[in-house]
């Protein structure tokens, strides 16, 4: 697949390459974890005192969750070494990937992104420095083999935890709500831990820049770290590596050069140009929007091609939405389509763009929203050739501000009591189903969803917020195992945006 | 435990860590092993047309037994890697290590001996070092997981073989007797690969220097490579640090630093002796003999020591002789002993040393076996309480010279007649029962013995010679699985030194 590639916005993005911040964390606690709960705790001041030999495993716990690199110090006891140590690592963002078997993990992602190690250690004592990165709060150590004549102690375990961002520099949220102070905690976390050289997706899964991330974590960014060359760096990694067509892709490698992943996501890309905004407006900087203009002026000129003769998004335009299965993607579609014109049409305003054509199908594609995808018996937007009725329709049409802000509140009124089977699966869904709340004035509504979400998650321990949440099956995964979940997972930190944002 | 360090001589033993020799060897070819055999080959040409994904394997054939380290050029092909590569890599000496299961293996001795490794690759094209050191003729590599996205591809496979001496500085064994020569070449090719820092057991495992295993090596070497400096090295090694009564160690660990195993052999120790006699011999170097005379000494007194109030040697000595379970060790320490006192006799006589009380204890100690441990009804030695029967026995009392030679000639004959259960397991001691027959002058005997053991494994495919063998069961292990049996081992690498100084 041939790219189109524009160097000049490349090197931006190269020299904008954030020097990581390090920190140096010590576990804190040894652990035992049963079914995926820690069932005991005792000091860390007793592992200089443990002997593993064959077979003997134990469990570090760090306090919170770190993405980083391991070192260990590990001295030999007993006579002298008379064969290598065989050791395994298993680290776990919490403590139910410690009790999860990889071996059984046959989901549809790779097995690889379980974090797991297998060492040979041949010379004592040894400094065990393990080159990958890994995103983790619980580290699981097994002395597979050692020998008969001899067992290891490990002196001293530290991890390097790495981020773009000081964690102190994300301020706080003032407020006397125990469960909102530590939702914002959380959101944050899980905000800088995604933050390393891009705006990852998740530090322990995919560790990539993917544009749907981005945007919320831009959001997030603005109101805590304010770390706005980062965001810029990923907007010339999109906009200088896109599909051949000009289309911003929906994710980008950065290793071991930047390259547009194949996969196209009709909403992902057409971000492009909500994000231009928010950084413009959290930035100020103009050159940038400027120089950027033309790639988010395209993006709205493919989402646009994209209508079939009705002026309706058509039904397999590529849209991601959320991960529910099933879900028709064609209405909510059209209402990311309508949102991003608005997003565009207020940012080429700033720039003083000429922006009628986009203001001309603005209203053309309200009005196709209304004529073909409105259903006035229900009340509800439908979607598809079956007109489905799912929670990312009507989300994305009252985002889109398809009617006014009263119908907006009967729409969600309505879609919350009929309660559809094609419901929300992701945060990132959810997150969207609080903005349509604040969207149309019902900041109350809003506050009681995130703490029934987030919150709720923070309840079941979470240290930084999760890919996938569903409070009523909480093990649930569209990967065939929840030891492949991503559990700091950028589309999910936004509770810090918007409790700063929408309740200060 | 206390040691007994001479600084000085650990000096000396460090001046003369060899400098390795580095030679890059590529696969020959793509083989399938089915239950331990190669099955099929293929063109090595072929690899880098083939696509590895997820359960993939293909095993390597490097066409000949290395030791040294191993880099792998990766790249991927299909959509760019959206995942890490999971990988095994296993070695084998030979095939039957490609098809054992390690994770079946219970054995006595560490499963961190099995040379399996497990790496995930992050970035694509990626060239794979792996940092320890490995023994194999055969490489199995398994994409344990990639992702759907993509597959890997090898473009390039390097072995850096390293060796402290050039294959080519062997020389050979002119002969028109394709076994023996083959032999001789199987042998040199076991020696070489065992020559690394110091003279190793063997290269997979244990890797270390055992004096049992240096004895034989050292009078191979001066037959073939002559590296006189690496037995030098040995020997002050073994000298540098002894135990804390200064008996010598049955080996030796020197990383991270210079360290002698709890291990104590009786026979080991006193083997010292004919080490030193045997390279003043060879080398000519009295400077050195001179030296460590006094140790040399010092391991006769200590084995002269551990004698009864009969002048026998006492059942429990700390000998080992042979792996052979249920052995009594009491006539072949004995036999041991008298052989190490002739030699030292005759070290000390070339350096003018007084050897009278070495002189009249080996009249005492010939007395007490024939005394003690001679069954004149049998014609056989004896051994322990038990009276037991074996050929260690016999082999030790042979070449400790007893009796006459035709005395000799008659308890060869009537050992393998009587053909105790107390047999022989491992080449080193056939290599003395073969030592034996030319003890007597019967060469026709030793060569047709050798032809049939070491013959034997030839004809099984070995490109260098076992730890282990038994013709008659050729899977036995002393350690629970031959996955965990090194194929290419110090003490099985004589025939080049029985044929070439016998033989030529």
């Amino acid at each position: 697949m041939k790219h189109l590639v524009n160097e000049a916005f490349l090197q931006k993005a190269a020299a904008l390459k954030p020097q990581l911040v390090e920190k140096i964390h010590e576990p804190k606690a040894m652990v035992e974890i049963k079914k995926g709960k820690v069932v005991k705790s005792q000091s860390i001041d007793q592992l200089g005192q443990m002997q593993l030999g064959k077979g003997d495993k134990v469990c570090l716990d760090f306090g919170n969750h770190y993405v980083g690199y391991l070192t260990l110090h590990i001295h030999s006891e007993g006579e002298h070494p008379d064969a290598p140590l065989f050791m395994k690592f298993k680290f776990g963002e919490n403590a139910q990937e410690i009790t999860d078997c990889s071996e059984d993990y046959n989901g549809g992602l790779s097995r690889s992104w379980i974090q797991e190690e297998w060492i040979h250690v041949d010379v004592f004592p040894a400094v065990v420095q393990l080159s990958r990165r890994y995103a983790m709060r619980f580290l699981e150590l097994t002395a597979i083999d050692t020998s008969p004549h001899y067992k290891i102690v490990i002196d001293h375990v530290e991890f390097k935890a790495v981020s773009a961002v000081e964690e102190s520099a994300g301020g706080s949220y003032v407020t006397t709500d125990a469960l909102l102070q530590k939702m914002d905690q959380v959101s944050l976390k899980t905000l800088e831990d995604c933050m390393q050289d891009v705006f990852e997706d998740g530090p322990k899964r995919d560790r990539r820049l993917w544009i749907g991330d981005l945007r919320l974590e831009a959001l997030a960014n603005y109101e805590t770290f304010r770390h706005y060359d980062l965001v810029k760096r990923c907007l010339y990694l999109f906009a200088g590596c896109r599909h051949e067509n000009g289309a911003v892709g929906a994710c980008i490698f950065t290793e071991p050069k930047v390259f547009v992943d194949f996969i196209y996501m009709y909403d992902y890309a057409l971000f492009f140009v909500s994000i231009l905004l928010d950084y413009y407006k959290a930035s100020g900087d103009e050159a940038t929007a400027r120089e950027l203009w033309a790639v988010a002026r395209e993006q709205l000129m493919i989402g646009l091609s994209a209508r079939d003769e009705r002026g309706v998004v058509i039904e397999d335009s590529g849209a991601f939405l959320d991960w529910k299965l099933g879900l028709n993607k064609q209405a909510g579609a059209h209402g990311v389509l309508i949102y991003s014109l608005r997003q565009g049409i207020k940012l080429g305003k700033l720039l003083g763009e000429d922006v009628s054509l986009f203001e001309e199908e603005l209203v053309k594609t309200i009005r196709a929203a209304k004529e073909y995808l409105w259903d006035p018996s229900l009340k509800l937007f439908v979607s598809g050739k079956e007109k489905q009725i799912s929670y990312a329709s009507q989300v994305w049409m009252v985002l889109a501000g398809v009617w006014d802000q009263k119908t907006n509140q009967e729409i969600l009124a309505c879609l919350v009591q009929l309660d559809p089977e094609m419901n929300m699966v992701t945060p990132y869904m959810n997150h969207h189903f609080v903005m349509a709340y604040l969207e149309c004035g019902q900041k109350d509504k809003a506050l009681d969803y995130i703490k029934s979400y987030w919150g709720e998650m923070v309840k079941d321990g979470a240290d930084t917020f999760w890919e996938l949440y569903n409070p009523k099956n909480k093990k649930e995964s569209p990967y065939g195992s929840s030891i492949i979940n991503s559990y700091c997972h950028a589309w999910s930190c936004t509770p810090t945006y918007i409790l700063r944002k929408f309740f200060s």
